[in-house]
């Protein structure tokens, strides 16, 4: 393979151990080829002063739910509790009010800022396909596409799973705020991501999956569909509230987990996404399959405490998701994941950590923030090695908060006291994203997305 | 009042409301004098796009622990178990390896983080008094001098809390890492307190208040020798641990709040720091009084969840300090403050908000990071209003993380969504402490800082 250039920073996380001395060579098409002393005459940018890991993989994200932050923390008028089900009312009002233009615009706006947190692959569950009033676009895939293409322009790596929703939930009322959502057939839900996967084939950086939204959005039928289709990767919002156990065991007499594992759905393509609320035996009905904690999210939103480590010792493999957006940080991420633990645990180091030394728990959680999230969406990233996309974030080792980092615990460091602001580079698949903490769309973007929020709440 | 000059910001949290189109005029002396339209011909710095808030009040901060930072998440040789108690085996080997220049060297880093993180007041718990044979220095005030004379120089107001620390704990075996801890007698103590009042008068930027450090390090009779000496500033680490709570019962058969009430210590000049492990009737019984929460602390601990709501229903004061430095973060503070509970009452707005509109929520955390610290500190500062000191700090609100906030809601995208690293300004009793995002000191205490970091842990 030939080696087109060479990247020389301080630290390198190579096939998950940390390395000094070496630096990454960048083959011609944008794969690393290996970490070594480059060779008199080579092409070497040098990085001093920053640790190089993989990029991180947000393994689930709503990109418009950026414009809801700052307009759901205060009591709404007449409410006597706020929680979960009343951030949903502003949610669904969101939804309702973004044309494409403007899902295009949140959506960069929200990638964006994942780029300056060092986020390299996102994986979009996207559930807006129709106009407002429920008909399809002349493109039926027209917002999908528009998200895609948000992710690609910042320069991000995207996973979209195309959701599938069919109803309000079991005996529930009609909600006509979630016409945009609905496909009327589950064939018609395969069918779409068919097509998406055929639209976007000539981009190597997109791929594409199935997301039935959850028990609650759609019945039996449904998911037996997906189970027969066995798509690449299948991800579900799981067990994120109390109610939606109630409604599934009224419903199928089973609690969600245990109903899909009934489905036949949860094998290692199988991605549950927060499923904070479980009994012991749905932990280990888990152990084949991901787990996708948006720990920031889940405190916004008054979740609950995901059981990490009790699904870490299943087999469960963890990866992280920024989700509803209040936090694009994924450093803050992994640490509640590990903290929330801890508060509940009464105890530090909840969960496992594979291997030994000061860095071994944050090796670990940086296995989750990357590794784990690519193997939810399926895909070769999360982990710098020969013949692996070079997907990788720089972070500034001279920034305050980082300063005085011991050598053996650099990682430890960074994802326990890091913040978003000192990754200052990013590469995709080889090439620049982020430089110096700076990227080409910032200002536009600023611009229009400043401009979008003026209008969708004037 | 002669007006010196005038800060013309985008918005203004001015008497705890949010104002436009005026500015703040700052006297001669480091007071607010008005918000106001500047006079034509006066000195104006325009802030354009910045948001300028009451400086951040950190009310309760070990400023030495910063050299702690990434090195405590792992896994110890041996043990079993990780939680505060082998924690805190890492921090006294730090605590004891420091020279007072190490001491000054790691607290200015630390004073300097909190300058970039919007904090203008910090109320430094100072446990570290004598050499590291227990002998005192040949001034004994030494070491608070120390960090006094760092937190100046970095331009931070400071409230030194001396603490007072008499032993390991009841029927615990000797501890000779807390040699340097140690006063031999009650009175010793509160004689520390009033010489160092004495060295710091000619500073008006400089207080001093009384620390007996806990129930666990200090018996009866040194409590009882507090409350009759009445200082005008009690601070305790209360309810921590459960540990310490099985201990207080088994030496004075009361919890440690009902036992310190017993004393006569809980009037409004005390703050018990932590308080996470209170019983129903314990959290009435600090109703007159401050409690300092340190949720990020907490968290990377595994201490638990401060039940702040109950705590704000019996009328407690509550503040927030940045405690053991693992992150110096005070927005992220108040968003643990309130996130932890919303992750334990599974609900949303766990905090009652104070006033109306999209904001109550945040206005009343913002309160708590800067009235409720001053008023835990006994001092002046946290509101901005006519005479009252002008301690400022601004935040950008182009920042990526702020883009399209409300303009009803700029607190609430601030408190819930803003990183430290948002703000850009900080002003201390009316002098510029941070421009920029910049500071004076920044080259020279990272050089000296990771100097410190190599020579201690060599």
């Amino acid at each position: 393979m030939v080696v087109s250039r060479w990247l020389q920073p301080e630290a390198l996380v190579w096939g998950g151990r940390l390395v000094r001395d070496v630096a990454l060579a960048i083959a011609a098409d944008g794969t690393c080829d290996a970490a070594a002393v480059p060779p008199p005459g080579a092409t070497v940018e040098r990085l001093p002063g920053k640790l190089l890991l993989p990029g991180l993989v947000n393994a689930h994200s709503h990109a418009f739910q950026r414009l809801l932050r700052g307009r759901t923390q205060a009591p709404g008028a007449g409410r006597a509790q706020d929680d979960f089900w009343t951030w949903r009312e502003t949610m669904y009002r969101v939804a309702e009010a973004l044309d494409p233009d403007g899902l295009a615009i949140a959506s960069r706006q929200s990638f964006l800022e994942m780029a300056h947190a060092g986020i390299t692959t996102v994986g979009e569950f996207h559930y807006l396909h129709h106009a407002p009033d429920g008909r399809p676009y002349e493109d039926p895939l027209e917002l999908a596409l528009r998200v895609i293409a948000a992710a690609r322009e910042v320069g991000l790596r995207i996973h979209l799973l195309r959701v599938g929703y069919a109803r309000p939930g079991f005996n529930a009322p009609p909600e006509t705020r979630q016409r945009r959502f609905y496909d009327s057939h589950p064939d018609l839900f395969l069918a779409a991501i068919s097509a998406l996967e055929q639209r976007v084939r000539a981009d190597p950086l997109v791929t594409v999956g199935a997301a039935p939204h959850s028990v609650r959005a759609v019945p039996r039928s449904w998911l037996e569909a997906v189970a027969r289709a066995r798509p690449s990767t299948v991800h579900m919002h799981v067990a994120e509230q109390p109610r939606e156990v109630e409604a599934c065991l009224a419903e199928h007499g089973r609690r969600p987990v245990e109903f899909l594992h009934e489905i036949g759905l949860l094998d290692e393509r199988f991605t549950a996404v927060h499923a904070v609320h479980l009994a012991r035996q749905e932990v280990s009905l888990l152990g084949r399959s991901s787990v996708c904690a948006c720990p920031l999210t889940e405190r916004d939103l008054g979740d609950g405490i995901l059981p990490a480590d009790g699904l870490a010792a299943a087999g469960t493999s963890l990866c992280i998701g920024t989700d509803g957006q209040s936090e694009i940080d994924p450093f803050g991420e992994l640490r509640a994941l590990e903290g929330h633990l801890r508060l509940q645990r009464g105890r530090r180091l909840a969960l496992p950590s594979t291997g030994e030394g000061p860095d071994a728990l944050a090796r670990t959680l940086l296995e989750i923030g990357t590794h784990g999230g690519a193997r939810s969406l399926g895909l070769d990233v999360g982990r710098l090695a020969p013949r692996r996309p070079a997907d990788l974030c720089a972070v500034d080792l001279g920034h305050p908060a980082l300063l005085g980092a011991p050598d053996d615990a650099l990682l430890a460091t960074v994802v326990f006291s890091g913040p978003a602001s000192a990754v200052t580079d990013t590469w995709v698949q080889g090439e620049r994203v982020l430089r110096g903490g700076r990227h080409a769309l910032d200002e536009d973007s600023a611009r229009e997305f400043t401009a979008l929020c003026r209008r969708t709440f004037a």
